[in-house]
């Protein structure tokens, strides 16, 4: 490469580093220096000539103040395990079984008025006379014997949970950070005027880089090291909860959330299952608290002159980039980790004057699977082009603003093929930036609509990172959608219903009968039946992968079986004879490693076609409907080549020819065209050395690519 | 040998094979001749000493009648196919994808009158203003359009199943024979007199063999070859439907069934689902019917001095020999063919003077599953024995009286190893039964109690064969459990909640979450949970396998999952870890093979053992509580292995040391002690030699074994 573009780079640098600080920004092209949890910058880097983010985590390091107002900290629902009555009383200790260096019982009256003994073999609650609360034990009488019992409680929460995380996995022995409820008054002031008084004695700043705001995702922690995470769901807003936030839901909604709202059995509402109404209109009614309080503090951020950024991740809750009060609250930058590619287009899709992507591996001796990355046994270059793959497919079809690093520069000392590795990257990335600048790539005419119960609250992610949902086929699907060159959105089912098919070609439900995705009960209703089923027959494609559409209470298991032509058996199809099958070759190359066989499901028409199966279990089938179609997937695993085959899926199904854009007959290859710049990118996935024919509309051609190389023509 | 006893043993007779038949009589020691579907006995075989069995199939080979009353035809309710509406009007023609020589449309006014369409997206039925049936076909208007139609529909079922199965398979190309409704009173009054004629032309008969009653298994056949059988289900009353019997229902249970009831969502509420109310009271007044008309049968038969032997299959629909009515017909006999342990303990158990089994294989060149026998490519000693392998083992726990063949007796002129094969099993049935009338063997004090929804009526089998129905893990524990040395019932979950616990060591769930055999809805009963949680607190073993207690709506997916300290991630552990664990050595010797993993499996309870696991599945866990233990199989493979670790299991779980009866340190041998023959019986289930130590009352000794021998000791 002859012509190095500079800048859109984000370097965490490091006091007592300041010549490698210097020398890599140099290196990486820098715009921008940071800070990192845990490192500082020195005078020295602070007054180099770079842009500086300092990272503030707002609700946490105030120990003083927290020791000061216990009551100011934050809280939670929990659950205690069940307890089998024996006789007709009974003792059970509430915290039993969590982690009490995580939380501590909030017995005081507001908070007990919460509290609820529950029959879970019978489904009720106790009578509030029943039981009460003394010595540490809530003693519930009138029991029936051989019914298992639990209290659900309020507990504060007395240890900031990403501290707590890296403390226990990392040994530290430093104090246990505590974390503030900005809805506690006198919190809240005293957290705006150390906002303030930060602005004013940090004057070199010029972003201040928010980690991230107020409520973390919810990391519930045990005792026992068997099950040291008892839960965890970065989408969780059960950490958002007090009584003072309960009591102002209820003045303003009318009616009372109580303990089984969130404990939900014990299941605790995780994300990826389906939210009652009244988690709803909570969640709703924390965002607006959120996108408020945050724009308080951007607003004194501003003041100072200083921009404001938020680092999407961590004490997020409330703040999803996707949800309906984003904009409203004036960030002017959203940052985002990134390993895959569905977070880069989540990023790059978002309302925000500034998009940045912080890369993996973060500087820091292990990863966060817990394995080595800049320590012995570690290959950081090479963690770094791994998510690299991930990430550049995305940014082809939709680039960010920026990206960067973060965490302790000086481990990069001894790794020259990561520093190399990074100054590649960086440079791709510009040379991808510039080309959008220019014009956008093309894109084939397929309108893809993802269809499940988030909708586009949650575009692209489901909750969390692609390993912490891996079981989840949809987050597969989104990870080959993210570098796709179709048009992508995310709807829900009410949307589904009311028009949103109506520009759109393919639309997409995955996932698990009764889960969050796949959207359970909703597919109850005759109405979203009817649309998808008229959407088909007018000439749509409906994919289906796993168990889409899947609602219990109807003739089939998928309510949308009898489209698909097959359907899974749960049991019910007991003496009942599927249609036997031959496989028949697919209008495209399928891609049997993608397709995951699963158990049960048989072809339940005549007409069905078998593209693929595993013995005698279908794995990919097509069945024709008027003038569309429905295909099932019985499973799909991301890989670059699962992600080719879902594009001539794609393409096969809506009859795409693929002259608009550019397109790799080889399935190794992906490739992006930018008509403004006359600009072929292409991207080779593989290992080893690949020569792919790109046709585009200017022409046809074979390519000789290196392993992994990304070509610019 | 060299005592050989005779008699007991039931043998085909085949005309133009007198020589034939009367050697083998001798070589088998044969003391009745009986005739098969398809054969005849000519006066020399009658009046040669034997005491005659002839095989009368009441509701068939009455064509001439069914033409001059084709109204006395058999009946059943089908449902078409879902079609959907692409607009306000739509036609279905109710039979198409049926095999039209098996059905005909039953469109009688009093027909037309049950016949039902149903709006299968919308969930309701079509208000009967909006169809009509005309011109072959229901034309439905008001439809709306993306909805999904049915039409349920009564028809004739002009074509008897067993003789349209053996046509359809061999070929056959005789008149196709009808069935007659012993409902219809015309087609009543014929069959008793069409029986009093037979009996007096046919003096020579001693016993009928009544193959079976009135109403066979419902077998539904489709007419695409890819999809011959739609529908088979061996315990199913649903062709015993007629408008005559709907009415008689109505009249008097005061409420009329209506078509949804059989049809069931397109379902046909087979035997392994779970019934509806409606279903059950159905049964019940069949079943009545079925024993009503039998008697008058049996009386008939009796008139003339001869017995009345009944074969329970085929034709047996309401005629349970577990049911309520079974022994009020009178029968002097029940004859069952058996492939199975279950299906002898099945034979042996019920209320019946005698007790006869009918071995397989059927002397007929192919057998049930089409595989040859009796030609080219078949060895049928071979199949022989490996059904004795599995019979032998039950017969030493219970005997039958008499045992016997059916079939061709010609096709055994060129299988010298298959006569020789069969003269050594009956004569080790003889010894078997001989032990037996000196006196019961000996059995282990532990008292198993199998629950599930049909209880006693179904006890040890489920509906079929064992290949009929060997996905459903219970089967495989029943056909363990016939050759095991302890007692064995079949409760009801009524009964468990009444009592029926007191008298029991182990109970044993097995099945999948909403069938039959695990019990679905049941467990929501909080007085069911409590029972059983009792049960265990106070010394009881609960054994459950694959979804035992799974209810829908608790707060674990199986219901008692908090005993097993087990449970099955359905999706709703979203986000919730696992206890981790470490397998440890079960206090016995675990058959992994036995042990088929199941995805989801996790362990909730610190205290729960992991016994086995494949990874991080575990196949076999125990938890202690109170007094009792809780055993979670993941899942159950019957093998002689198998069978063995379940008595090991059962040993283990109830502290039995097994002194009270005889025991093998050997898998592969199976044995018995009869305390007042002071005699040992030993099996050897492996192909190989084994020597094996066996304890018994009286002794210890190891014992060298040929393979496959049985030895009497």
């Amino acid at each position: 490469m002859d012509t190095r573009l500079k800048g859109d780079f984000t370097l965490p640098g490091e006091a007592g580093y300041e010549k490698l600080t210097l020398e890599l920004a140099e290196k990486w092209g820098a715009d921008v220096i940071r800070d990192s949890d845990g490192t500082k910058l020195s005078p020295e880097i602070a007054e180099a000539g770079y842009r500086i983010y300092s990272t503030i985590c707002i609700i946490r390091e105030h120990n003083a103040f927290a020791a000061a107002h216990p009551d100011a900290q934050q809280q939670c629902f929990l659950s205690s395990d069940p307890v089998t009555a024996e006789g007709e009383v009974l003792e059970i200790s509430p915290l039993q079984g969590y982690f009490t260096e995580q939380f501590e019982v909030n017995d005081t009256p507001e908070a007990l008025a919460y509290w609820e003994v529950r029959d879970r073999t019978a489904g009720c609650p106790v009578p509030r006379e029943n039981w009460q609360w003394a010595d540490g034990k809530v003693k519930v009488s009138g029991c029936t014997p051989w019914h298992r019992y639990t209290v659900s409680f309020l507990c504060w929460r007395i240890w900031e949970e990403i501290n707590m995380y890296n403390h226990t996995t990392n040994h530290w022995t430093s104090e246990h950070l505590r974390q503030l409820d900005p809805r506690h008054p006198e919190a809240w002031e005293y957290l705006k005027g150390w906002l303030e008084n930060w602005c004013r004695e940090n004057p070199q700043t010029n972003v201040v880089r928010l980690t991230s705001l107020f409520y973390n995702f919810v990391w519930i922690f045990g005792e026992d090291l068997r099950r040291r995470t008892r839960f965890v769901d970065w989408g969780s807003y059960d950490f958002t909860v007090s009584p003072a936030a309960l009591k102002a839901f209820e003045a303003e909604y009318g009616y009372a959330l109580t303990a089984e709202d969130f404990i939900h059995q014990g299941r605790l509402q995780a994300t990826h299952r389906i939210p009652t109404a009244h988690k709803r209109d909570y969640m709703d009614f924390i965002q607006r608290f959120v996108a408020e309080k945050a724009k308080v503090l951007v607003e004194i951020i501003h003041k100072y002159g200083k921009q404001a950024y938020v680092f999407y991740d961590d004490s997020w809750v409330g703040m999803e980039p996707w949800g309906r009060y984003f904009a409203s609250v004036g960030f002017d930058g959203l940052i985002k980790c990134v390993f895959s590619g569905f977070e880069c287009r989540l990023c790059a899709g978002a309302e925000a004057p500034v998009h940045e992507l912080r890369f993996h591996p973060y500087l820091f001796p292990v990863g966060l699977g817990g394995l080595p990355t800049f320590m012995e046994g570690g290959h950081p270059e090479k963690d770094a082009m791994d998510y690299w793959l991930h990430v550049r497919r995305a940014l082809l079809r939709q680039t960010v603003d920026r990206i960067g690093l973060g965490g302790y520069l000086h481990l990069t000392l001894d790794q020259p093929a990561f520093v190399e590795t990074i100054a590649r990257m960086a440079d791709e990335f510009r040379r991808i930036k510039a080309l959008h600048g220019e014009g956008a790539p093309a894109e084939l005419p397929v309108r893809v609509a993802v269809v499940h119960t988030w909708g586009s609250l949650r575009s692209w992610t489901l909750s969390g990172h692609f390993h912490e949902t891996d079981a989840n086929i949809l987050i597969h699907i989104n990870e080959a959608l993210s570098g796709l060159p179709v048009s992508v959105k995310f709807i829900d089912f009410a949307q589904a219903k009311s028009g949103a098919l109506a520009d759109c070609d393919v639309l997409i439900n995955a996932g698990r009968a009764g889960d969050a995705w796949s959207g359970g009960d909703a597919w109850k209703d005759p109405e979203l039946q009817a649309a998808v089923t008229r959407f088909v027959h007018d000439g749509g494609c409906l994919i289906g992968a796993g168990e889409p559409t899947a609602a219990e209470g109807g003739d089939t298991f998928l309510a949308l079986a009898g489209l698909f032509g097959v359907d899974v058996d749960d049991g019910a199809y007991a003496c009942h004879m599927p249609w036997s099958f031959e496989t028949e070759a697919a209008p495209f190359e399928v891609c049997r490693e993608a397709l995951t066989p699963k158990p049960g499901v048989r072809v339940i028409d005549p007409e069905t076609k078998v593209w693929a199966a595993e013995g005698d279990t279908p794995t990919m089938t097509c069945r024709t409907f008027g003038k569309g179609k429905a295909v099932y997937l019985s499973g799909f695993r991301y890989s670059p080549a699962a992600a080719a085959m879902l594009l001539r899926l794609l393409r096969s199904v809506t009859g795409c020819s693929g002259e608009a854009a550019a397109v790799s007959a080889d399935s190794r290859v992906e490739c992006a065209w930018f008509p403004a710049s006359h600009a072929l990118v292409l991207l080779n996935n593989a290992e080893e050395p690949v020569t792919a024919e790109i046709t585009w509309p200017e022409g046809k051609k074979a390519f000789a690519l290196e392993p992994l190389e990304t070509r610019f023509v």
